[in-house]
């Protein structure tokens, strides 16, 4: 897809101090910026707009790739396709924003915890003004916020009607605040954004009546975007795990070659986590597709409950078998390697972080339970953000 | 692909009685039969000759859905597959015997043990006479020759020139003798073959220097053919883990819910095994893929060996995954069922002995090493029928 | 503690036969025969009475011992040994038959499904005659009682009073069945006995408030008797392992010694079986010896509901560690075979029947969720035998 | 044998603030210093010394509520108590200086990779001078003795004979530096020792053929110590897990219960984690009992190859079992949280990075490996401080 230069060497450029970036304070500013200019930002966009109009298989396997690279990144653009996904439905997509660069942020979950995809319990309010709107409320879990151009605001009007808006990072009133404290994706920007009395134009603000038909399988859509960011950590383990058995110059204790590189035991480790690596890609590929099947039926009217529900179930197994693989994958990457591998430089204890925190956003063990309810008591599966 | 019938209806009859015929000395005769009409044995013949040309991930698709249906029907038909992909190579395909709606058996392993893809230690010996050949020898594991019409015998000649042939079973000097005696796929006829004097025309043997170009990746075919059977266990077993909890009746013990089948801990387990069978579903439809990519570069008349390495390699990564999801489900089948999902008479323990022994066929540990090997010291991956 | 013959002879000569014996129709009398002369049978008998009065941590590791070399026997003693335990509680201890050479069967649960422990949904009626009681109704899982020489029978008298009563099982109006029909444990003689107006005396019938006082944690015991019977198929499964590569003649295919049982990834096979053999063993030994703690302070007139609730804590937390170790080391066995390993013949299918025959008697995992209740809600553990 | 205070005390002492100490650059001097009025750090003192003489299954108890508590002070006595199981061994036991407190360190491993347990390749040297010694050379990995009074250093005289000594680390020419870069067991001491011309006094030295008799199975000691702090560990995510669980206050999306206390999904996972818990204490347990055996033998006159290699085969054996037990309790202790869990200030990410931390001393697989080799092919097993 890229115009300017080989996705090989823009992925390199993204992979090039990514272990170093994510155990210091740093933030992946310039990394970010790097990806503007590739086309990877605008590929869901309509070739009419000046998009690439790739299908989601297309994007999760560069969004796979991306996060190989560089996991918190990956997982800051979430909410930017997310955004372009909805505005593929829009009747006059305002594609502008996306194909000019902009990368996109949200501001859409609230401290006060309104249920998923509950717009009745957000306590941000939209005031109309004269000629538009202000906005003021505090959200969390803005992740990729920090890296935005303009940010995605959810709301409520002073009658509790439903509003949303993207407005410009640079608005009065705005302060982005890099809080995010976890143990993995310290970088994603997930921290706090508050609006004070932030003003938005008429035509930023799109107020429940107005807004695109309901896209389905939304939820599934963002979901698997987490589980594809789990899956290019382990891509980055399965890498690192043969890096460092290549690497290991003395002999192992016990071992029953000269060099490490040629022990056994270790090379069906390597091959077992490749094996791993090799089956979660493929899941959230073929996953991918299925929500790929989703929107050709939505753009063809077709509100399929069914298909929806069946990608639905699929990208919520594939979460389960993903994590587990990636999990282990994390850990069993030490097996390869000595009790240097451990050393806090080498950083390999990251993807672990990473992955654990990436597959703690929803329980995967209550997924299963809903599955469960769903193939043996027929029960619905839920269609929110949560699943 | 099917004519006749819905295809779906022809798994159905596959399936009735599966788990029955699998305890019993019963061999399922009836249900190849139930197969030739429907277009599925000559579904990669390409259209010129009558078949349906259909992808290797097409094929793929339809023998999990028989493995779920019956696992040995789905074995025995292995060596059928393998003939017609070499056959699409050969300048004269001689595909009338596959639309003709023949099931092709295999004549190929000897007890003493040559190696794999090892012509020169095979001690069958095709002998010239007057206006053709006679073959004398015995082979064993020939999988699917109880239900074949023709069989397809590998040997040497006098001179030590490597000879095949494929042959009606009813030639005089063959006996198949029924003596598989694994603890699974009871009923996938790897028995012993004999060959007595058999005569064969001039027509029927192809000695070496007249055979098709070798076919890349055969073994990789080979080996993914198993791994499918294994994924058909595994759909089996997750569907019969479904109705199993769905008919209890009688509350458990220290349970949450007047009936099991609405108990939390229950379901999930459900959800979990479900999740497994989608994944292994999957993996091995990428794999399948693979090999299309590798099929169409060879009918292209590029012999890429780094495409088939590649594939080899997907192959055996897809065999290790699979076999750890599939013999966990089959086991965890039973958490979800009392005491009497072990009755003998429901014979639930089929699918994880059937998988069991499908994946004892090659190793899987030392795949895995192989795997490291090759990713770590760049070590050719085998070219054989075993990997 | 065996007088006449060491304890390992003993062992091996009920091991010699076993993989043959389970997969015949044939039924182990012989076996349990061997068995009455080594003092095995009365160890918990106090020596006042001519036992052993060893501990039952003794017991589990001579349990063990017998269950690796005959699973089938060892599940057959269960209601054999229940019985002694109560008796040691009783005021006038008949320990006679026991030192005699008696064994004792079981014949408690019903068709009817009465709950766990409960005497009151029993349809077992014992009736007053002039100069005792009859006893007519139908039992089924009366696991031993094919191998027994008295039954413990469990029942109501016609004013629904509990009552039991041990009896000769050539009493007339006794059929025992042998129609268990698991596919694991199957020769452990778990089949239906009936009651046709059995005769019996007052002696033998014990009526609810002349019984001995309520013996704490005997659920406890019933439990880990299945968990030790599984950890002696694990420690067969082990040695199985071992024979089986030690015996591997020809070179495996990619393998990377000439003979298989020095390559390295299939000795850390059995080394990693081994270790599970070791930690299921050590586990439910540790368990023993808290029920040595609960019948010490029982002895000791102490009724600690607390103890007997850590007991029965332990004892299934020890079936949810060993049944995980058990199933995948009896399913690991064939990754140090070849395919020959699937034999029918060899038999080494029957660990992983017999494991996952015993592990469904109660479900694990909703045993889980009990002990999970019971650390973070404090709810008390059930006190049946089914926990 | 806790004389001031009641253990249970002196363990919550050491676990309040171990969450906070382990993710700060704080050192825990005081923890230390805590245990040395408490009779821990003489457990193993004869009795005619003032020691409580304990066995050392008692010693790995309390170790493993030690490592619960705190897990890097844990790690940084293990040099304190291997030294002191030498010193029972020696003629004239100084014990003087581990009854008056005085916690020992050891400066042994060399950053140029002399062999485990090898003498010869050590670079540190003992010179001879008029009235003593003084030692000059560069230990690496001395865990502990950041921690210690006194430093148990190896090295080799002029001539190359093996010596070492226990001396005062206040003594001129020793620097202690803090440069253990682990990603866990961060406070452990594990860091840099220099020596430049350190004095040493004759009585403070001892040289080859004035040792006291081998050690066995001092190297099955040393591993089990690490193993037993892995299962501290492995406690303490248990009881995160509990703590976690109990405390969360919004229903779970997709749950069954309002609260997450009561959903049967999570408390199975409770249930399941408690159960790894309780295993893996139980099988180190085991393993220090059969230590003890050695000891006794030892101490007996007997030296008994046999039952130290038992020893060692067990020791490794618990290591493969407990850390895969522990890797995965660790992991899934967050299967119970929700995204908050995550939080670096939670740091419950510390158990999974300590295990791991931990369990990469030596290669599990490897040994796994060693052990098929001893079991299969009799090769005895490794003599040293790496097994």
């Amino acid at each position: 897809m890229m115009q300017m230069k080989p996705w090989k060497d823009v992925l390199s450029e993204l992979e090039a101090g990514s272990a170093e970036r994510e155990s210091a304070p740093e933030r992946p500013h310039d990394v970010v910026d790097r990806l503007r200019g590739t086309g990877f930002l605008a590929l869901r966009v309509p070739r009419a707009h000046g998009g690439a109009d790739a299908s989601l298989r297309r994007v999760f396997e560069a969004l796979i790739d991306v996060a190989r690279a560089d996991s918190n990144v990956a997982q800051a653009l979430r909410a930017h396709f997310a955004y372009v996904e909805g505005l593929r439905f829009a009747p006059s997509g305002a594609f502008q924003a996306i194909t000019d660069g902009s990368v996109i942020g949200n501001a859409i979950t609230e401290p006060t915890g309104a249920a998923a995809g509950d717009f009745a319990g957000l306590s941000t309010v939209f005031t109309r003004t004269g000629d538009g709107w202000t906005i003021t409320g505090t959200k969390f879990y803005s992740t990729g916020t920090l890296y935005a151009d303009r940010v995605w605001v959810w709301g409520v009007t002073e009658q509790g009607v439903p509003a949303s808006a993207l407005i410009p990072l640079d608005r009065p009133g705005i302060t982005v605040v890099d809080d995010w404290d976890g143990f993995g994706q310290r970088a994603s920007g997930s921290g706090t954004t508050h609006f004070a009395g932030t003003p938005a134009t008429t035509d930023e603000v799109v107020v429940a009546g107005s807004e695109p038909p309901p896209r389905l399988a939304i939820g599934a859509f963002l979901q698997l975007w987490l589980t594809a960011v789990v899956v290019g950590n382990l891509e980055a383990a399965s890498n690192d795990a043969q890096t460092l058995l290549r690497g290991r110059r003395r002999g192992i204790t016990h071992g029953t070659t000269e060099l490490p590189r040629h022990d056994p035991v270790l090379l069906q480790q390597v091959g077992d986590i490749a094996s791993k690596a090799y089956a979660a890609r493929v899941i959230v590929l073929d996953a991918a597709s299925l929500l790929d099947d989703v929107d050709a039926r939505l753009h063809a009217g077709e509100l399929d409950g069914t298909a929806a529900q069946e990608a639905g179930r699929r990208v919520a197994e594939a979460k389960i078998s993903v994590e587990r693989l990636a999990l282990d994958a994390a850990t069993a990457l030490f097996e390869v390697g000595g009790a240097s591998a451990t050393r806090a430089g080498a950083n390999l204890d990251r993807h672990w972080r990473n992955i654990r925190t990436l597959a703690s956003h929803n329980s995967t063990r209550i997924k299963a339970r809903v599955i469960g309810d769903h193939v043996i008591n027929g029960s619905d599966l839920p269609d929110n953000t949560y699943f």
